[in-house]
């Protein structure tokens, strides 16, 4: 009891009361087994719980050698404290319990129960008033409909499942329950243990923040794990993720990453955003591994608990077999993990310890016939080398290879060196023996190269990152907020929530955002004065709230070059509105400066309904609309997040000289995503807005934003 | 033996006495248990087969009870006759014994013994004599340096593998040894069966092309498998794969598809061609199932194994969990596999069924709960839906599920629908008794359901082309073949191994391309008649041996609009060409119509080593040069491979007026795409070929090739 009692000083959070309670309460025991409330208890006994237990049901007066409490009061009379209830009655009577709770002193609840949110209305309502009654008590309350949680070091497995975990130091969370049951039963077969296990449910109050939070700081966990349906709070997830894989590998496998259908959106980056887009953003952002499949997140939770982190390098390939050998480098290639080079060294010891080997680089091929002392001695020869950061196992059941004994040597290579070493047993039947030893010796073993590789490639890319980069930075520049929300209740105030021209201009402009020299022409003559005041050439174009697509219908002149022209694109332009669209409102024309030798890009923004507002970057024109070779991240962004949007669209060597021209001024770009970012991050009211065009000058000479439209919230 | 007969002449083939002997020496047989000699006789006698079997060793009298000869000669004459003959000796005696085999009436060889071309050149040197004698005697020869070959219904098993496959209807080929004992360790824990297993090693004779051959004829063959890692006659390969997938699914899986480094090419198909693209163009061309991973190359093997072809539909999910469920259908989306719509007739019977279901819609969640009648209620609806083509079974192992019983009822299912159902059961512990019986009962089980997805997807794609495609047609135009033939054979004999401007053009324009009027000008004065004769305006160019690039040089001018302009433009591009390239040998400028309203595209070919011919097709300019937006075929393409060359680069809608131009004249692109197929299959000696830019007019209107290089062999 002592030793639960200083775990909870320990992580000292909000949450401790659910990891670590004293005494645990199930509401809803029951005696037949079958009935979930009779597993839990069953569950909390047999995992080796040090606490006390108290059943609560009004029906029994002892279950289980347990003395029954009619209620949640009384238990907690005769116990003098419960400080975790674990709840297991029909939905409608759980809110009023958890008031009892509340009342009697109890510091958490889990509530395992369905018939919430998931069935309907009625069930929505019920978790409102369960969440509020949590609060009003200021419990963390687990669920509801979920499998419940297992705390490894203290033993408490307050489940249903059918199965317990082995100790270790993996963190699961997850958002189906189902999914809970699949990877305990993988986890017992792989010897993969946890610390912690959760099943959130419904997550009405504790969500994956919140853990990723508590379990950043939690020494027992050295790898987070999470199966997610939906993000509870972007932004904040954003955050807690980002701090959590800079200490430890978080891996993430999200269900409804893609989007069925198209989205109705009236701007470009409107309809290119997507929840997909918002997802791989996040994970971009926040140095997470995402798992592609279910398959690859198991690989991933045994690669990352089973070994280190492996430094820099690259991985070095041993094969009795020239084809799977081949297959793998093929992988890396595709995945984009290096090979290492070995040193002139490394190669001719080889040479010297395997005699005739088929390839003495990389991949080392060892032939067929190799005994279990030749992979030992190439082994200590590769993981001797400078730049093997990692090392691939493989081994095809071959006339005399000795199974059992080469995963003996494998193993005890990898306790002797602190870089990751994996197997790779190709086969079922024959090869079980080796996969055996390899797994209780704690070498991860891969029954395809492929997955060894993916996994790896993954966990490479994510310990570089870790290695290299700063802590996230989101950069704030002075700006006239105050202006901004002056002009966008204006807009609001007068209906209009689509926003263009010279207004739209004006609220970048107050971000810092430069725009061409221009104003308002109300007539012919009115353009020509402006246009002379700018000085010539000018670009003309047609204001009007109901006009989005100018060019299309003749509303655009570019290079006119002295007054008299102006004054007659002034007139072709108001003829051609009235022509194809009598119905606009022609507010004038907008005489703009022309930005000469400039490069277009768009900048736009989205808002994600899990993650917030979404940026894009992109060449304009046929880049955005038609190749759609564009970049996202999510607001607030670095000027590391900012550099990389611009450097990942394929486009991007048409901005730094590709094909002979002057290079752009590519610090203009970065230096206006940013202000976007600080400007949509301020005012969660714009919600899509394009930067079309954002002109850049050759470099040094910065970008203007030519045009540029928002929609903003009512 | 009259089976055996029999068999023989229903393949009737070059490679029947292979598979179907009738009788069989072992040369290098051995008593010594751990020698190859000995375990390949040990395979032949335990396998079952039922001919004579001689045993060959100059050193003993018996061996495994059979009488030993001294030679191959020896054992003939007692025999009668051997039909084929399985060498396991040192190489530098194989082409001697095999010359004596050849005299002495054997039929065909397998020379698993290694030490040829894979060990050096002596060894090169000794498998061009092996090869040379066997093609003297016409016998088909095996290997050498292979693991034999195995025939399911003679029972015969000539390898020295640990295990002796199954029976079933799977043939593989696999150019790795130990590639195939990892295929047998897997087939036999998964009960695969094959009727055909072939390692052939160095593939000195029989090769990939020979086996599609002989397999597609073979009734015992269902499903046929290759693991590849060159293809030794890739023109060949095409033709023999395209006839093969027509009758029977055709798996591949081929190592070293990635390009290590770039190719040091001077055209820009050169430097965007490759392995990789050549081979994904074969695969593409001859709808075969490309396995990107051995793990799909297994999964593959055993969906087609085990369940017919899809027919027209999409996907049925059925699930017990829903976070699988949502995981199954995101997978769906990415790799294209449709999910089917449900009539309502289905979705009222689901309803009723499926009591409280949590999805009647697709992927159709029966909970957590669901007991195996539930499952079966709805494997029936489902099976009977006009849309559903295959159907995707979730079981996640949950507290009340049976798991074993569900697994049954699957197999009862599938076995009365003639739909492929495929298992996926996941965890690993628990579900393993499910798994077995899904096994036994011939049901194909994926222990995750983005490999089940992955695998299906690309079922259903091969079964909808296989209906739908007609056979393969390439086109053949009328040309002046000889016309072409005179003109590379007067460039190399001037030792012009480039060949651009107006020859190149008239090589173009003799396979029957439109290229615009034009001639070249040796003087300003013969410039501005040359334009006057075309008509204004005009184009002009530097025409020089040494000037690939000419326009980074000002060797180039466009609209050029009349004969001073002609004039002046001759005077500059002279000029610009002695002061950028003084070395330069300057031939003089041609004059060309200017080609209006046209939109540039590139046509290119280049050589594969292994494939021949590979033609590229994308737009100009910065579309392949900074974009790598291109699409690849192996010559001779169909009219269909035309079109979907076209199809398939993302620039695609540029041609058809995305952008409010008018339509390109797209059949003037796929007319121009076959030429050039028909001039690269007619003249090997092309080794490189770019059309650039190639002018596209509006509908109707053709194409004009503007400028062209081709680089040829001496």
């Amino acid at each position: 009891m002592a030793a639960t009692r200083s775990r909870n000083t320990r992580t000292g959070g909000r949450l401790a009361p659910l990891f670590f309670p004293t005494s645990v309460a199930v509401i809803g025991a029951a005696r037949e087994p079958g009935k979930v409330g009779h597993t839990v208890l069953d569950n909390i006994l047999k995992g080796g719980y040090q606490g006390k237990v108290l059943p609560v049901n009004p029906k029994a007066d002892e279950i289980a050698g347990l003395k029954c409490y009619p209620s949640i009061t009384t238990a907690s009379e005769a116990a003098g404290t419960v400080e975790l209830a674990v709840i297991v009655i029909p939905a409608p009577l759980v809110p009023g319990v958890m008031d009892e709770c509340g009342a009697a002193g109890v510091r958490a609840a889990i509530v395992i129960s369905a018939g919430f949110r998931e069935s309907g209305r009625e069930g929505f309502l019920l978790e409102q008033r369960l969440v509020e009654t949590a609060r009003r008590h200021r419990m963390p309350l687990l669920g509801p409909n979920c499998l419940g949680l297992i705390t490894g070091e203290n033993r408490l497995n307050a489940t249903f499942a059918r199965l317990m975990p082995l100790p270790g130091k993996v963190a699961l969370m997850s958002q189906s329950g189902a999914l809970c049951t699949s990877i305990l039963d993988w986890s017992v077969k792989e010897l993969i243990g946890f610390s912690r296990f959760v099943s959130f449910g419904n997550k009405a109050d504790v969500n994956e923040s919140d853990l990723l939070r508590d379990w950043r700081a939690d020494s027992r966990v050295g790898v987070v794990c999470a199966y997610l349906e939906q993000v509870s709070d972007g932004q904040r997830f954003l955050t807690e993720a980002r701090f959590t894989s800079r200490k430890k590998p978080l891996i993430i496998l999200k269900a409804g990453v893609t989007d069925a259908g198209a989205r109705a959106a009236s701007s470009h980056t409107g309809s290119l955003a997507g929840s997909e887009r918002a997802y791989a953003a996040a994970v971009e952002q926040t140095n997470s591994l995402p798992a592609r499949s279910m398959e690859d997140f198991f690989d991933l939770i045994s690669l990352t608990s089973l070994t280190a982190l492996p430094g820099k390098g690259g991985v070095a390939i041993l094969t009795n077999a020239g084809g799977p050998g081949i297959l793998t480098a093929d992988a890396c290639e595709k995945e984009g993990l290096r090979l290492a080079a070995f040193s002139q060294n490394t190669i001719s010891r080889i040479a010297r310890a395997v005699p005739g080997a088929g390839n003495l680089y990389n991949p080392v091929d060892i032939l067929g016939d190799a005994e279990s002392s030749r992979y030992r001695d190439a082994l200590r020869i590769l993981a001797a080398d400078r730049d093997v950061a990692s090392i691939i196992v493989i081994l095809t059941p071959q006339a005399v290879t000795d199974i059992e004994g080469t995963a003996r040597v494998i193993v005890e290579q990898a306790v002797a060196t602190r870089k990751p070493v994996v197997g790779c047993f190709i086969g079922e039947e024959d090869i079980e023996v080796g996969v055996e030893a390899l797994r209780r010796g704690g070498v991860p073993n891969f029954r395809f190269p492929e997955r060894a590789v993916a996994a790896l490639a993954k966990v490479h890319r994510y310990a570089e990152r870790r290695r290299e980069e700063k802590v996230f930075e989101p950069v704030s520049f002075r700006v006239k907020k105050e202006r901004v929300a002056t002009a966008l209740d204006f807009s609001r105030g007068g209906g209009y929530l689509h926003i263009g021209g010279f207004q739209a201009l004006d609220v970048l402009r107050y971000y810092g955002l430069k725009v061409p020299k221009g104003r308002l022409a109300k007539s012919p003559d009115a353009a020509a004065a402006i246009a002379a005041a700018i000085g010539f050439p000018v670009v003309m174009k047609v204001v009007s709230p109901n006009i989005m697509h100018k060019s299309d219908l003749g509303g655009i002149r570019v290079g006119v070059a002295d007054a008299e022209g102006a004054r007659e694109a002034f007139e072709d332009i108001q003829a051609a509105v009235r022509g194809n669209m009598p119905d606009a409102l022609f507010l004038g024309v907008a005489v703009q400066e022309q930005v000469a030798d400039a490069r277009e890009v768009i900048i736009g923004a989205a808002r994600d309904p899990q993650f917030g507002p979404l940026l894009m970057f992109g060449l304009g024109g046929i880049y955005v609309e038609v190749l759609k070779d564009v970049s996202f991240r999510i607001a607030p962004i670095s000027r590391n997040d900012a550099k990389k949007m611009m450097y990942e669209v394929k486009s991007y060597p048409l901005l730094t000289g590709a094909r002979g021209e002057q290079p752009a001024d590519t610090d203009a770009i970065v230096d206006a995503l940013l202000r976007c970012s600080q400007l949509v991050t301020d005012f969660p009211g714009i919600l899509e807005m394009d930067l079309n065009p954002l002109l850049v000058k050759p470099r040094g000479q910065g970008a203007y934003v030519a045009d540029a439209r928002m929609v903003i919230t009512p």
